[in-house]
């Protein structure tokens, strides 16, 4: 089996692919489990030196759009596609035309250079919670279903939201099989901040575990729907094996969530590091963040995910163990056990 | 005060556009009533004599998107646009790339050009009952709400539910001061048959009272969702005088509908035109018809609409009675008070 990964040179895309690589073999579409031949990343910038190292990896550099246009993507011979490129939450805020470019027509080319293949590829879309806004003249439910009506307050969620939609009906089409997966907040992510809205909830932990001051842009009882990276990929690649009738209807699978507020992961912090970690935490209100974030829905019933076998991370404390335990390199406190 | 409507040149277009003539003058979201100088009316085909013989209207004839790209559209003194143009239902199942680039391509071009007109026009556009579709992976409720999550079960519905989307958050940056309107539909519309799925919801009618054989493809207790093309016209005027408080969220109001069934439009038909009419009506069932038009709703809670002093038609009688009287020259058969 072969398999493309766009966004495969950012964190989460590695990881994925880490995994997969790890496991050796899938089985698509609910058929019979296959070796793992080859995994293509694609991305602006080369996967890490691990990724590289492995023979099964091809790196793919350049543009998404470009590339398509170019047609270097090796789709002919590509039976499961994970599209995660995308500009964050942030960046498409401040840059409508870049989030139209990279989230919407991106999304389309590939999705055109998938059904000019001719196989029907299962394609794997990463969508968002950021389809789901809160707005005072439309308030959401309490506890959001996989039936609740996306009603976006920002464009990166608007983005994905239409992304879904033309995946859907790609897939309705038989032109790919895809499976619509609506991702948590990641958090812990490793590394460094990115553009998204949501950056900040692996910062405040991430910053102070490594000895650096962090900045904390919502107040302390702001409610957030997370999952850990492990738990995100385990979602995101149970899609690609779910065949189409465990998968049932087109529309997203919303995957599960740790509620929890931005308080409650400092206290965890603190658990794990003691006061010397929360003590890094500089509260600044970013009202344009802030507006971002408190928009986004903290409770869900994932009851399509729940059938798929997939659950929410147990606590964040758990959440943030592991990242204590997958990254030693990158904490500079003394940590409990 | 200058409109454009696109899609001018058709049957919904041509009467937008004389009931705007007769008022002469609009109540602009929300604003006191201005006088209406100029109705522009785009689209491939020349708008109907009597409405070319008013002095208020231009036709800008050609292709949308071309005109958009040729910069022809006079957007930068047009304060309201009425966005009708659309590749319809049974054309877009038949063509895919016909349904994205009528559909989806001309409404962002459509957008991107008011949004660069910098006056943030007033763009209602005419969404669709076909927004949402059964399926038995995701039964719709039996009673729609405007909150009722869609699930689009063909390529047309999909793409209106884009554009919807789309609207949203070009509404949401001040781009526009966008109305997303869901239309029924529109029976019974006078002229000739078109490539909706749900073109026979008027041919049953308009041909037997013409003394024309019609093909039902679809079984009698099928239920629909219909609105008279007066009572249409007048929810998507309302669309524009509404003001943004008024309106409410960006996401679309459902027009009211008139529930009835199959049957019972025809059982109208006799009591309006006698056995004479039904007996010009030939059951031939077409499962890709049956399937689009089975799979959208009937039954809607229009709390947004009615909020708005919207109301559906009274009755199929009431409705087939006013095409009666409105198309004089369309009736061969003897007909009752």
């Amino acid at each position: 089996m072969n398999i493309l990964i766009t966004g495969g040179g950012g964190f989460l895309g590695a990881r994925l692919a880490r995994t997969l690589l790890a496991l050796g073999e899938l089985q698509l579409n609910g058929a019979s489990a296959q070796g793992i031949q080859r995994i293509a990343l694609v991305d602006r910038v080369l996967p890490p030196a691990d990724l590289m190292a492995d023979a099964r990896v091809t790196a793919v550099q350049g543009d998404l759009a470009e590339l398509i246009a170019q047609g270097s993507l090796p789709l002919a011979d590509t039976q499961l596609v994970f599209h995660l490129a995308a500009a964050v939450s942030g960046e498409c805020e401040a840059d409508f035309d870049l989030g139209i470019r990279s989230n919407l027509d991106s999304t389309r080319q590939l999705l055109d250079a998938c059904r000019q293949a001719g196989h029907a590829p299962v394609l794997v879309f990463a969508s968002s919670v950021a389809v789901f806004g809160n707005s005072p003249e439309q308030p959401l439910p309490e506890v959001i279903e996989d039936t609740t009506m996306p009603t976006p307050q920002n464009s990166y969620g608007i983005q994905k939201f239409i992304g879904e939609q033309l995946l859907a009906d790609y897939t309705r089409k038989g032109f790919v099989r895809g499976r619509n997966v609506r991702l948590m907040t990641v958090s812990v992510r490793p590394g460094r901040p990115n553009g998204a809205a949501s950056s900040f909830l692996s910062g405040i932990l991430r910053e102070p575990l490594a000895g650096v001051r962090a900045i904390c842009p919502v107040p302390p009882e702001t409610p957030v729907a997370l999952s850990s990276p492990g738990n995100t990929v385990a979602g995101v690649i149970r899609a690609a094996t779910a065949s189409a009738e465990e998968w049932g209807a087109r529309t997203a699978v919303n995957l599960p969530a740790l509620t929890t507020t931005v308080g409650e992961m400092l206290q965890a912090l603190e658990r794990v590091a003691g006061p010397a970690a929360t003590q890094l935490i500089d509260w600044k209100l970013d009202p344009d963040i802030a507006r971002i974030i408190t928009s986004w829905p903290s409770r869900f019933m994932p009851k399509r995910a729940r059938a798929l076998g997939l659950r929410a991370d147990e606590s964040f404390d758990a959440v943030l163990r592991e990242y204590v335990r997958e990254n030693p390199q990158a904490i500079q406190l003394p940590v409990k056990d």
